[in-house]
């Protein structure tokens, strides 16, 4: 972080080098943001100083306040009455804060690795729950983080308002949100609409049974929402919920690294016949079309297989692969379907080995570098090694791979549904 | 493979070491089993010598029989007939026939990876398919395999007679199936609650969608069963359907390396609230019970937390990872949940760190071998490459490791499911 950033504390003078200042009315030139990690019962006098001060934001990393209970539920009335009065924002108390990988700022207190840039935003409620996913994004994911907001108590700046920023910052194409409650429906549901009209944004929502919900009232003390009306509110706002934290990273993924489809119609590639069933099952079950391929596709990809193959989508690549073997199998089948005006997506299954001797980067980059306007889902199949191999080389290059065939169809219907909510929901 | 191996060829006299004979009835001694593989035209020859030497067992891994259509089908309906006069039992034909790692014996002429021996045995409709999943269950899954059954074009023995041998298979505890069609329904269906009331059988079964059954034609021209009807007999027989190929490798696992649970009850531990929150929620989706932990367990936990904190399912363990420190946290609360008698099935979610100097596997082991009883599925969260460590560490204890608590909580409703049903289908 290359900003201005001055310590206080009554009891030093220097910290890491940096001059420390006994309060914040000491600091000799401005304040643009407080983080105050103090003990809860020392918040609002530092709150009094910010006050004094003209800060007009502030960080409240400590806990111990309404989610301990008694006296902590009375400070945290407190302070709010100063920020109000005052005109400062809170974001917080209870929470690791902010991050912004645009300047490397961030109030965390939590050991974090090296930062990448990234067009991803995160809102999550919880600060252990984000830590983890940050770790898990950082080391195993191919997309970066753009801001991560941790919202803790939400005493003031709440989902909403996360929301509402993001939605406007350009540093951010995709936003996740891991939410257990709502605190105000209405303004929520306006907010998401907005967000919604403008970007992707994907909902993690726990709390959706009677067991959960009781599970997160001792955990966040979040209102319960029915989970039917939450549906509801996604259907209508146009936001993605994923059911789950693998489906929120394979449609993060998918959204971070691929451009929307301009329709429905996949064409499906798979080495073995049963990849091309499952994919074919998996679209009819997400309202999206086997396409249609034009009779140019079917003569292009017919000239390198014997003449009894019927050629038709889902495409059984197995006698190509035979005549071809797997590099040119790969760009003869890949460049065919993105070339195919019937087509809007790919999704296909590529065999792996060590005894393959081609650059796989190198491929799909030739083939895909004429054609960058159709999303694509790969899966990659043999051996644990060769598949992690690849799919790390792939991912490199843009193109996100997924566990199973499903898993690619499943991200490329979620492209497909925003695409065409946002066309239905956005307004004039 | 120890046994005796013929060679018969009547071009050589000799094949990597081996005398070849140049037709099956030159060989002096009984021939229990024949594998076929010459061209399709010359396998009815072949069949009329094995008919005459007397070989009750043929496995025909050429093509270019029915699902070559035109001559092929009337080959294929030749040595089917020849087959019956002679009471010869036919696998295949177009099959990478069957594989036995008990006496290490296959006729399978892909190149496999060094065996591992397993009590999983697959039921294949497709070779490829079944190569790919072989593949990758040897390099990344933690059980291993008895038997593969590769059917191909069942122009003999079916799904139901390799489920009837099975079934009774010392070696197997576990039956997999990938199927796309089935032949004769009532038959599969009585041979399916067979197998199923003595050990789990879990099927994937494509073309479930019009799209699906459209692909499932070009592939193995399967007959269509309407998808309700299949569901139905799922339920009625107690085999346990997959949705996807992962799925399947997660329930694999868990039947191949737990016992069963006694009841529905389930404790959490997670090291994240939001943990708990969607280990509860996925519980309750599951018909299984969050259990109420016994007043024992909750003073035992309770001992080692600051005294404000309310012990109660799901656990929510960072109070104690703070007080205790990675590896009495694991243990402490894991020992807590296993002797429990409220509690039928763990599921936890660890937090993992190259910073935590604790040897994982005894730690799980010192715990679980005075426990042996309950299942368990653990989640791992931190960064990949410690996440992929400890997760290959507690699988080879026999612990399965999911990439989400989701598929945990999943994959101990199967082994639930499984028992209450066994109970309720099996015959007197």
């Amino acid at each position: 972080y290359q900003g201005k950033v001055y310590a206080v504390n009554p009891m030093a003078t220097e910290i890491l080098g940096l001059k420390v200042y006994p309060s914040v009315n000491h600091i000799p030139e401005e304040v643009e943001l407080a983080a105050i990690i103090v003990p809860a019962a020392t918040v609002p006098q530092v709150m009094q100083d910010c006050a004094k001060k003209g800060v007009k934001g502030v960080v409240i990393c400590s806990s111990g306040f309404r989610e301990a209970g008694g006296e902590g539920i009375k400070i945290e009335r407190e302070i709010v009455e100063i920020a109000k009065k005052a005109g400062i924002r809170i974001l917080g108390p209870n929470t690791t804060g902010i991050l912004n990988t645009a300047n490397n700022f961030t109030t965390s207190f939590v050991p974090l690795p090296r930062l990448r840039k990234g067009n991803v935003a995160f809102i999550a409620q919880t600060g252990l729950f984000a830590a983890a996913a940050f770790w898990w994004i950082l080391s195993a994911e191919p997309f970066g983080l753009s801001k991560v907001i941790g919202l803790g108590n939400k005493s003031d700046v709440d989902d909403s308002e996360a929301l509402e920023y993001l939605a406007y910052d350009e540093d951010t194409k995709v936003i996740a949100i891991y939410m257990e409650g709502v605190k105000d429906g209405s303004k929520f549901l306006e907010a998401a609409r907005q967000a919604a009209s403008r970007k992707p944004v994907i909902i993690l929502k726990s709390g959706r049974t009677g067991a959960g919900i009781d599970a997160s009232l001792s955990h966040t003390g979040s209102l319960a929402v029915k989970d039917e009306i939450f549906e509801a509110v996604c259907k209508k706002t146009g936001i993605i919920r994923v059911k789950d934290f693998e489906e929120l990273m394979d449609f993060l993924k998918a959204f971070a690294l691929q451009p929307l489809p301009k329709g429905n119609k996949v064409a499906i590639l798979s080495m073995t016949g049963a990849g091309c069933v499952m994919a074919a099952d998996e679209c009819e079950n997400h309202s999206l079309k086997v396409a249609q391929l034009s009779d140019k596709t079917v003569k292009y990809l017919g000239s390198y297989m014997p003449p009894w193959i019927k050629i038709k989508n889902p495409i059984d690549t197995e006698m190509l692969f035979e005549s071809v073997g797997p590099e040119d199998c790969l760009k003869i089948s890949l460049r065919a379907v993105l070339e195919d005006e019937n087509v809007d997506s790919v999704v296909g299954v590529l065999p792996t080995s060590p005894l393959f001797a081609f650059d796989i980067e190198k491929a799909v980059m030739e083939v895909r570098g004429k054609n960058p306007d159709k999303p694509i889902a790969l899966h990659v199949i043999g051996s644990k090694d060769m598949v992690d191999l690849w799919t790390k080389q792939l991912e490199r290059i843009g193109i996100p791979v997924y566990p199973s065939i499903e898993r690619c169809v499943k991200a490329l219907a979620a492209l497909c549904e925003y695409r065409s909510k946002r066309h239905s929901t956005a307004g004039p």
